[in-house]
């Protein structure tokens, strides 16, 4: 990527976000994008194949940031643990991004196609997340389970994030953690059997 | 629904099926789909809007049955146990539907459209899911937790029961709720502030 790509790719994601909700992401073109943005059409598609890419472009590097804090994460650690430690490694890119993913989740609440493309593009997280805890020596279902139930527990955490800030999403973590336990724990022997 | 109306819907899906792994999904029409269940195409349309809901039929009977569980499950359970009975309530759905089930997962699995439909008729499932438990009183960010980790440990259980059924659903179920309990019980305090 040239020097300065990631500022022409942010600038435009921004116009892409902010025609969408202007105009309806239907009717925003990838040349309206990029006009926008300042650049030619020609250079927004050497940064995304459609318009709609535009919305899941930052899914690929949090993917393999998450993948990779697994991997690093200490070999002491506990399942659960290491879930722990890869999203506390992982949640600055949601800092980061904040300015950026409330108004893309509007827009993408607001088209079925958009909202279905989200759900597979969080398949794809979880399946890697699972992966990597494979490449640590899990069996496959509990890893598949344990990424299912992390990405679960982190989504209700950024979600809670989303609703108050007042403190930072480490601490959302810690307690979406927590209820977790908390609610699989209140089940009885007696009544799972 | 006339008379019989269940089991020319049953013929219609496994018409469907049957021409969808044989031609593929795209090839095949609404008219085919008909011609096969021995039924005209005006026939289909009373049961179906399109080819592609014809797989996914099912998933309005579970979401209505599943609600239906939760609010008849004895209020004195806890919320993980009440998922429980509620799961053991309507697992009968599954056991019923098995052979339909994995040719269909097939034709899903290869088409991403499909997949993308699935998931999403499964965020439905949940919201549906959580609603139930928000009117059992339960307050809304914890149901909406516990039914996103809910359904995850249902589908661990369906899959693995899928994969192996030496053992009835049911025991599934009571398997991956004692997994998840496992898993989120595996934190320390230490690690998770």
């Amino acid at each position: 990527m040239p020097k300065g790509g990631d500022d022409v790719r942010r600038r435009l994601q921004f116009a892409a976000l902010k025609l969408f909700r202007k105009h309806g992401y239907e009717e925003t073109t990838a040349a309206q994008i990029a006009a926008k943005a300042g650049v030619t059409e020609r250079t927004f598609f050497r940064y995304f194949p459609d318009k709609r890419e535009v919305l899941f472009d930052g899914d690929v590097a949090f993917t393999e940031a998450l993948a990779s804090a697994v991997r690093q994460a200490p070999s002491s650690l506990s399942l659960w643990n290491t879930l722990f430690h890869a999203f506390q490694a992982v949640k600055q890119i949601f800092v980061e991004n904040r300015g950026f993913t409330l108004p893309r989740q509007r827009v993408i609440a607001s088209h079925p196609a958009l909202q279905e493309r989200a759900v597979a593009k969080a398949r794809v997280v979880t399946a890697t997340l699972a992966a990597a805890l494979i490449e640590r020596g899990v069996p496959p279902s509990q890893a598949n389970l344990a990424a299912q139930i992390g990405m679960a527990t982190l989504s209700h955490a950024v979600a809670t994030w989303f609703a108050d800030d007042s403190v930072e999403l480490g601490v959302h973590i810690a307690k979406a953690f927590h209820e977790v336990r908390d609610l699989a724990a209140s089940g009885t022997d007696r009544a799972n059997t």
